[in-house]
């Protein structure tokens, strides 16, 4: 395909906080594709956005070539098929594979917005300490499946290691609200977290820094009413 | 590989009325696989599907050349990049790739069998209304998709149909016990359901009998003291 063709352009509908957007950006990045972001008003979406994930109505979709993608996994695997000059997020054979797309997937299950959420949307109490408990647990599987390895594919940042670091800009909010500390309870998720950040450019241009994390937090707060 | 070797036995942990293990079956057979099921008892599982599958302990679990496999889609992908002779399920191009991933994913998370139980689970009365409700949002949004095409990938028998079919085998069941009709809220989805049944031997070899799962929810129904 001729490069700068119009409908060549590739578009996120994104919001700058959302681990999902980041996830697909984070792809982007790796794989060294010009993009432009277009940044939502989730409570006052676009038309573009409606339109173009009406099942859902969810940022991040990834539109390429005036086509739209919906769902961060599917875009970044997406991604991975369409720009096959760079290295891909999935190793090659199939068992391999099905291994990354597991822990991906548990990843995606366990920690999530929502999960996040029972965490910063309560005060103290029984249900944040549920909310805790939950994200913790889930993590220490995350971290017993890492080890010491420098990525969860080993040697190579791929999509294991996409679908989760974006929520590491999320921990010191999560820390702050819920009064605990990721370092003392897994210290090898917050070393690769801080590996990803300082080794790979893409994380280091795509995570928002904790603190501007915090005060959206803080905002949130508000709006759902959590004192 | 030579055929026949120990190792390359493909075994599926299995339990005969779970839609996420009818869709590993189905997909075998679709590629022509040989392999044998083991019958787990769910309210006491086999130490092979506590070893294969640790994180999450559920069936389906794939096991080929002594490798476990867990979550269904995550399996059918799988057989899907190793027995590559038969057609694949999923279209090459990767966009055509996106979208069938993306209505997997839609019917995997909206027609399950939690939102199953929201209909079996309840006694008539306003759970239930709400269950059936959700459920039927979801499932004519999978008929606007299926429109009028013979499968959701068009011609072609495949991914998206693997994801939805198995749950065709507990409409009657949650018809009975939610007493409304699936032929007269999403007549195209449950034509097309036949179509699989009539037209696709992997289908029909797989598929529970209607009244077996119906009698199989009635003895669920007991279990969780649903009268």
């Amino acid at each position: 395909k001729p490069m700068g063709k119009e409908n060549d352009k590739v578009v996120v509908l994104d919001f700058w906080a959302s681990p999902y957007c980041m996830r697909t950006k984070i792809a982007l990045r790796e794989k060294g594709v010009e993009f432009e972001t277009q940044e939502e008003d989730l409570w006052n979406k676009s038309e573009l956005l409606l339109k173009s994930n009406p099942v859902h109505k969810k940022v991040p979709v990834l539109i390429h070539e005036d086509k739209p993608i919906s769902e961060s996994l599917i875009q970044v695997q997406y991604i991975d098929e369409t720009w096959t000059d760079a290295a891909s997020f999935l190793p090659s054979d199939p068992y391999q594979r099905s291994h990354a797309k597991f822990w991906a997937d548990f990843a995606d299950k366990t920690i999530s917005f929502d999960s996040g959420k029972k965490i910063w949307g309560n005060k103290k109490g029984e249900e944040q300490e549920k909310g805790k408990k939950e994200y913790l647990e889930s993590l220490k599987v995350l971290e017993a499946e890492l080890g010491d390895k420098t990525y969860f594919g080993g040697e190579t940042f791929g999509y294991v290691d996409i679908a989760l670091v974006p929520f590491y800009s999320w921990f010191y909010a999560l820390e702050k609200c819920g009064d605990f500390s990721f370092e003392a309870e897994c210290p090898k998720i917050v070393a690769w977290g801080k590996r990803c950040v300082v080794g790979r450019g893409s994380v280091a241009d795509t995570l928002p820094e904790s603190e501007k994390v915090y005060q959206q937090v803080l905002k949130l707060r508000q709006i759902f009413g959590v004192e």
